[in-house]
């Protein structure tokens, strides 16, 4: 009743292979051009010059009278300096008139100094009167004035690659004209189940028939890690049927995720498949849960056959595709929400596998979900797992775990 | 040129004041409906029972044979018992017959129990001979069952209200069947810039013309809040030109954010619509920068009026809407990221005004960014904001300083 895995592999070794695996197929990443309004959250996948300089223009920076300085120069109070308005420049709008000495010209916040000013005097310390203004403070060159470039200049880098656009990123690259990013393209991750006992969500249970929730699960996993899922169906465990339905999926993916159907004695379909049209790279790896999952490779693409017990099919992804989807995505692993906490009972571990066991945080402490991985309240209850090395028969109560989060 | 404002209220009056418009107009939230795929990240609006038990069958956990346990009791390598078997039952299927005292059925991993079995034998413990089955072993009962509704019972509650629903609710969801989930519905939020200046972002920069950064900016930092965002465009500081905007886009908004053109000096344009066609409920907060901020309400919808400066406006989107945007979009402020760090130089701040410094994070220090807040690299560059208190004037070099995230 099915055949032997081939050789189990410890999880190093498969993250050594998997790696291997990414770097060759998938590095460098694509690059794909999108608008400023779709940028949020992606990744910059190169550095960005700014086409003009910042200001664009010697720029005011207040209300005011735009003023050779020197013109002001000791005044006061009780002894203005009178000069003479020559034009209104609004912001938006472009000097005409060149400042003279005795002459000024009044200003908006955010409009072009003319030639000839070399200051800014707020309108709270000048009067109008008639054509004349009435200057009652003294200004020092420069003041209130922007220099064009002085925030940054022409072809200056002003995001560099690898940057996550943030507002303020996609604020300071749209300030440079900049409508169009080049970003890190996602990866498109198709996903099919199989089993013959699954059948869509929806309101009508069928006796002996299961609701398939690792299409779902994985999807939203994969959009966590930046990339963009496909959900492909359900498929039956029958040879054709899948054969089929990788074949036609397989072009349209950058990867392929199948759940289900991995197991020694569920049959080695997926196995068989892989070998035919592909290669398959690892199947067995001496981890729990998980010990079924199958690494394999068609038309140069990766296809990861996970378990089908939703908790297993979680941490398999979590552990042996995220750390990888993540990088390719030009997110780094957030490794902030880890805690250490102890472990509020006993627990039994596996002899030689790596073990991955599944907790809920209460009361600042570790509680191991010893539900079996095809419970879905495990899933519903927990926050994050725990990995307990190979060589670790049992963790006692109160030993100091690190909790990595699902997501 | 340009009314004062109206009495400058301190930042503190300012939250009061806008909670509770928030609490009036927006509570309690919309919910929507959205299927499993468009679910990932939002929040669950009901309490979700599971409409059926989980698993919805006594369910095999193993590949094996369904058998009477009693008939194993005593069974091993030298003294197997020999069952008769009776059926094959794959998953997915429905067993046509009872096991009685000396038969068994062959069952595959997630295939229904069939009636009369209490326990299964795994297939590495029997073996098969002809029509008869060798069991090596000796079975409890209920070993590698999982019984009907011991995951969950039907109407039990699967996932609370206020989830963020994560991949793992997701697949807790969908494995009770439920597809279409009630959700927080998402605000939608207009934005429009103001000003002569602006032009939108492009390759073509006209002389006297600043790009538009603040709606890209504002967009993505409503989206960062759980809030659709819809950019309206540029209009010109101009009465009627504003006023027909804000006429035709508050009723497909939920709130409406305008930025620039709020200043004293600039005029007062918006606030005259604002006064004309609602209310105006505050014109100038105490801070800085964000002074000439304005709030008011059109059609029982907020609008708020931020500086034009591009780390005004956000700072002020930051610090004014954002807590409520997150609260509304049922997902709570993220402190997490929020750092203690020593002041690199002395900073002063103004006299009388809560004062927001933008710092950038270098060398385990708090480094102020001390360009004026026209600049644009202030927010490429940006970490983060620090806030000084309304009575301190000088920041010491090595002060500790909270830093706020923007986002």
């Amino acid at each position: 009743m099915g055949r032997e895995f081939l050789d189990l592999v410890d999880i190093s070794t498969a993250h050594k292979i998997t790696a291997n695996l990414f770097r060759e197929i998938y590095h460098p990443p694509r690059i794909e051009e999108v608008n400023l309004s779709d940028a949020y959250g992606r990744v910059l996948a190169r550095d960005m010059e700014t086409p003009i300089d910042l200001p664009p223009f010697n720029r005011a920076s207040r209300d005011g009278y735009a003023v050779k300085a020197e013109d002001t120069f000791h005044a006061s109070e009780d002894n203005p300096s009178i000069l003479k308005c020559i034009e209104v420049i609004e912001a938006g709008s472009i000097p005409q008139k060149r400042i003279e000495k005795g002459c000024c010209s009044r200003i908006s916040t955010g409009a072009p100094v003319p030639e000839g000013a070399d200051a800014i005097v707020m309108v709270e310390y000048a009067e109008e009167k008639e054509d004349n203004i009435i200057i009652y403070k003294s200004a020092y060159p420069g003041q209130h004035i922007a220099l064009k470039g002085s925030d940054i200049s022409k072809n200056d880098i002003i995001c560099t690659k690898g940057s996550i656009l943030s507002p303020e990123k996609i604020g300071a690259l749209s300030a440079a004209g900049i409508s169009k990013l080049p970003v890190i393209a996602k990866l498109k991750i198709g996903i099919l189940s199989t089993g013959n006992e699954l059948i869509e969500p929806s309101n009508d249970w069928s006796p002996g028939k299961i609701f398939d929730s690792n299409s779902h699960s994985i999807a939203a996993a994969i959009k966590n890690c930046g990339c963009k899922p496909k959900i492909l169906g359900i498929v039956k465990d029958d040879y054709m049927e899948l054969y089929n339905a990788i074949q036609s999926s397989i072009r349209e993916c950058d990867i392929l995720i199948t759940s289900g159907g991995t197991s020694a004695g569920a049959g080695d379909i997926l196995r068989d498949i892989i070998e035919d049209i592909g290669e398959v790279i690892i199947h067995g790896i001496s981890i729990k849960p998980g010990k079924p999952t199958l690494i394999g490779k068609v038309d140069d693409k990766l296809v990861f056959g996970l378990p089908g017990f939703p908790v297993s099919a979680l941490i398999i992804f979590n552990v042996l595709l995220r750390p990888y989807l993540m990088e390719l995505s030009g997110k780094s692993l957030d490794y902030k929400y880890l805690r250490e906490l102890p472990l509020a009972q006993r627990l039994h571990s596996s002899k030689g596998r790596v073990h991955y066991a599944i907790v809920k945080i209460e009361d600042e402490k570790a509680h191991p979900i010893l539900k079996d991985s095809g419970a879905i309240t495990s899933l519903a209850d927990a926050d994050g797992y725990i990995k307990i090395p190979k060589n670790v028969e049992i963790l006692e109560e109160g030993s100091m775990v690190k909790i990595i989060p699902f997501f």
